[in-house]
């Protein structure tokens, strides 16, 4: 497979909390149609794309916290986007809920998951958030509750990489990109591009002296790790005025280089695109060269575990 | 101890291949009597501060390469660097080559070492560089080399942090500074201040690609580990045109929130001061809450040995 892709960050803009699955596979299905029209070969969805960010309340209705997981991938309201795919040959990373059989009542009920599928509509990879942020226990003292450890469970996939797309692609969920452990993780595997949904509150109404750096502190962790590890990223946000709270967009694609080469300017749906190579990775892999310049044996207290005393 | 202190990168210009320490060690205490003046109560010296950043030569006369070493710390002609320090009340990290006692020949003659000076003139603390980058031998077909792993071992006492200064401070040099590990290793041992000095090429005659990025290749690993890790860095240039080559200055102080707060404007001798509150670095520091929101047992290629295949 040729070795240069023009990938999309399929931006999305608010899911109402009710809103159901029909109105957001087609949004996203209209988004695949132009991206076929673009030429892009590989689509990257938000994190949750599926439904509303309803971490965000505290809700005690089981059948409602029941409705934003999905218990079959692709189920009957979520094939027609995989049938979209096949049908213009793009493949995608898609982020949703994913449950976890067995499980009932209002909370724990499964894991925070992005698959890659092919452009024949397989799936071919599935990640599961390792770093799940936020209150394991809701507060109502907070202004912006954010549930995610009260509502999923740790991924326990670790971070695997897979060959599709004519390279080696890894998948990373919001959070994860504020972690320098996740990016290596992947970087040591020989990652050349790692797909990022996301879900981020343009503020912090219990945090407000953030506020102002916000999309810094979205883009900085990326943009060095890109160049640390040798990597494309494209990072794609749910955005808009959602529930109530604004989501920062801000979707980007980053370059080995470290260089945000795309960035979106709306935040509603957005088809952001850009023509990547694969091996504009290789000059940055080679100028780290891991395997003549790491020190793993000096890094151990990056693994030692937390029974430990590691903090 | 108080938490606030005023800090100084003390940007050092060129020195010349046979120059010799007097002239730089009086410039030096020059740049200690105006940080008195200033107010400051910590500097920040460069990387290899006595001397010429002599590994871009292969050097084949044994005595030259003997010359930049340091066969006592202090010695005769560092003397007076302590001794001033210690009238002013000021501590400092200082960046020297440091003999191994015993090794003769005109390479592998010992570390690229920093230590650590309180402000009674006591050395507290000491680091030898573990990223020793550039080439293992002499490449003639280069034209600029970088013959630091050909004249200096690998650093072999890990990344110490020292309670010093009122604060947990701790040290790295140059290159370590592209490597998340590096930040991490003195995050997890929760240091609130790191130095770092640096010897680095304006431009790669031999990967000049690379050239309109490296102010940015230098400042954004920086960044992004003081935000990851909550902690003030002060990074500290030798600059100018030094033996035939430019180094960059873009000395810096940057904060736990990942921005640049201060950055040197020139490539000569300056001091560059700003006033930190090592306090500043709790608020990242409890937002990443390592001990509640770190996964280490999922990052275990981190520390897999190249002996076990990991690159």
């Amino acid at each position: 497979m040729p070795r240069t892709i023009v990938v999309a960050a399929a931006q999305l803009g608010p899911i109402a909390r009710h809103e159901g699955r029909a109105p957001v596979v087609a949004r996203m299905v209209e988004l695949l149609r132009e991206a076929k029209a673009r030429g892009v070969g590989f689509v990257t969805f938000p994190e949750m794309a599926l439904t509303t960010f309803f971490p965000r309340w505290h809700i005690e209705d089981p059948a409602e916290v029941l409705s934003y997981f999905e218990t079959a991938m692709p189920g009957p309201e979520t094939q027609p986007l995989f049938d979209a795919a096949r049908a213009f040959g793009i493949g995608f990373y898609l982020g949703y809920c994913e449950m976890i059989p067995g499980r009932t009542g209002a909370h724990h009920l499964g894991y925070n998951t992005a698959i890659l599928v092919d452009p024949t509509g397989t799936i071919v990879g599935k990640y599961r958030k390792v770093h799940v942020p936020g209150n394991a226990t809701p507060d109502a003292s907070l202004k912006l509750q954010h549930l995610e450890p009260w509502y999923f469970d740790d991924g326990n996939l670790g971070f695997p990489t897979f060959e599709t797309m004519g390279g080696k692609l890894g998948m990373l969920i919001c959070n994860d990109r504020r972690w320098p452990e996740s990016w290596r993780m992947l970087g040591l595997q020989g990652a050349e591009l790692v797909c990022l949904g996301y879900n981020s509150p343009s503020l912090l109404p219990d945090n407000p002296k953030q506020n102002a750096l916000r999309k810094m502190h979205h883009l900085l962790p990326m943009q060095s790790a890109a160049y640390q590890n040798g990597l494309w990223i494209v990072a794609t946000a749910k955005a808009g005025l959602e529930g109530g709270c604004h989501m920062m967009g801000h979707s980007c694609v980053i370059a080995p280089s470290g260089e945000v080469v795309a960035l979106s300017a709306t935040d509603g749906d957005e088809l952001l695109t850009y023509k990547i190579d694969l091996d504009a990775t290789q000059e940055y892999k080679r100028f780290f060269d891991f395997a003549t310049y790491r020190r793993p044996a000096a890094y151990g207290l990056i693994t030692r575990p937390h029974s430990e005393g590691q903090p």
